[in-house]
């Protein structure tokens, strides 16, 4: 677990695009952010008061989260001396980079030194056991999709936080290096050995009171050839009650892969249902979360209509319009 | 890769049941074992000559395998004794055993200053990529079943028998510890990193000729809940042109899971089928894997009849009646 609040590294930053993670941050735990850190040359900007280390350590910050991706793969020299002074102040480091902090020898022999504790996100910390198979009590929700990278991660945080403003007993689990930042807790999925992967999932939502509902942050797609096999442990371990169905109309194949055609909206309900009744009979697909931000609104606003009338079932762009009728459903379910 | 031919190590296997990696070893590449190793005590014997490291040296063994498990996980002193001078007399050692033999400080001693290898199979030696779920030249066929532990592998290893017998161009692809060390190489696929597993089985099973048969063993099962992300790693990695079907009808639920019954074979094939049509519309499943052990031959032969005339697809228990009739359809499709 990472310590809270954190002040945000936007290091040289050269677009806003590269400082997605704290972006995040920012976004969906504003009060785990005291402030922004820039360097000379920093293009990105989150709208947190800009401040130094001291001010940030003033301020309560404990980490330093590397919320912006490095250039080349390389933790530069400039980036490096931030990092020093920043464990040599007090600050733990976290960070979601390929390249881990734990593998540069100045910064971990500063962190030895210091007594302070590099966070590397990207690699399990937890050794997780072999599913069980177990039924667990209180309720869980799972975002599915017909693609990669279309926002279930932003979906999940969306259902979060309209089911607390109702007051509904909730957990965002994140399953992402950027989720994992954000809320400081979660399984990195992508880099956990094939046989623990469906039980780091039983793991990550464990037992919980009966109307505690547990949103499960999904990965992958069950029509992307290289990450399925996440998918499908997703779904395995954590046994949905739920899932909302996650689509981007405007996207015409499947990540990375020119050949592969999108699923149907149809299609990706029927499968994802039947493999996830394997694990949970009474498990429903709830409703549909819709990337439209290459639509207009008029015809963002259409398509969710239609869907809306083919399937019975509610049709939102959390982003844009509001997560309002999905979660109306699962607090129907509660 | 392991050097062949080896001498296998039964060690003080306490029944033959504990040798079965020897065993398997023994029965699908005899030309791979110039003779067994035996303590005192030892209650296995795989019928091959018995032999001391001199002798098997002298025949031409290059590495000394483990293939009995070991109790209580704990590599003991007996072992080591031998373990340790196999490696001064010039073995490789191989093993698939969970505590690794290059954790045990002696041993890693001993084969540094005499320069062997040791081999982990438990272990990935290899940086896969992730896959790119790009159509590849030759032909592919994988076991699925509705379960684990039901013969998957020695499915896999009649068929590439039979095919061979018959003169056909084939490759059995190991994907788990027992087959990579009856083999010599192959994936172990439990012990990948969950980005990297469909992209391993794309590396395992690469273009060919056009007429060349792999034939992939199959892991886990998409109804285990325990190991489904692995099973459709598999799936949509070695994107298969064939599924033969494999079932236990003895089995009464998911192994290690009581609360969960085997789902029939028509909804194993249909689910098999439409998983694996996402990356090869024309896969068919050709017929089914019986693992009929536990009914008598005439309850045996019934049953393969009636799943023969429900479906209209071939019907064997390899082990107890041969592969042929679903090598037959094999070679149709070549």
């Amino acid at each position: 677990m990472i310590k809270t609040p954190y002040l945000l590294f936007l290091g040289d930053a050269p677009d806003q695009l590269s400082a997605k993670v704290a972006q995040g941050i920012r976004d969906w735990r504003p009060e785990n952010a005291v402030g922004q850190f820039r360097m000379e040359g920093c293009e990105a900007d989150v709208g947190l008061p800009d401040m130094s280390l001291e001010e940030a350590r003033a301020a309560g910050a404990k980490t330093l989260v590397i919320g912006v991706a490095n250039r080349g793969g390389v933790i530069n020299q400039d980036w490096k001396k931030v990092l020093v002074t920043a464990l040599e102040g007090g600050f733990d480091l976290a960070s979601g980079l390929h390249n881990l902090l734990r593998n540069e020898r100045d910064l971990a022999a500063v962190a030895q030194a210091t007594g302070r504790d590099l966070h590397d996100v990207r690699v399990p910390e937890v050794r997780y056991p072999i599913a069980s198979g177990r039924k667990r009590s209180g309720r869980r929700v799972l975002t599915v999709g017909t693609d990669c990278s279309m926002g279930k991660m932003y979906t999940s945080l969306s259902l979060e936080r309209e089911m607390r403003a109702r007051g509904m007993s909730c957990t965002f689990r994140a399953t992402g290096q950027t989720g994992i930042l954000i809320t400081g807790e979660g399984v990195p999925l992508d880099a956990v050995v094939a046989d623990f992967m469906s039980g780091s999932i039983e793991w990550l939502t464990p037992e919980n009171n009966a109307e505690h509902w547990d949103i499960v942050e999904g990965q992958g797609s069950l029509y992307h050839l290289s990450y399925s096999g996440v998918t499908l442990a997703l779904i395995h371990g954590s046994q949905p009650d739920a899932l909302v169905l996650c689509h981007e109309p405007t996207r015409e194949h499947v990540r990375g892969m020119p050949g592969y055609a999108l699923p149907g909206l149809e299609e990706l309900k029927e499968l994802a249902l039947k493999l996830a009744r394997i694990a949970n009979p009474d498990c429903a697909a709830i409703g549909f979360s819709i990337n439209t931000h290459k639509m207009t609104e008029a015809g963002a606003l259409s398509y969710l209509a239609e869907l809306e009338s083919r399937f019975g079932l509610p049709a939102c762009d959390p982003c844009r319009f509001g997560a309002e009728a999905l979660v109306d459903v699962l607090e129907a379910m509660t």
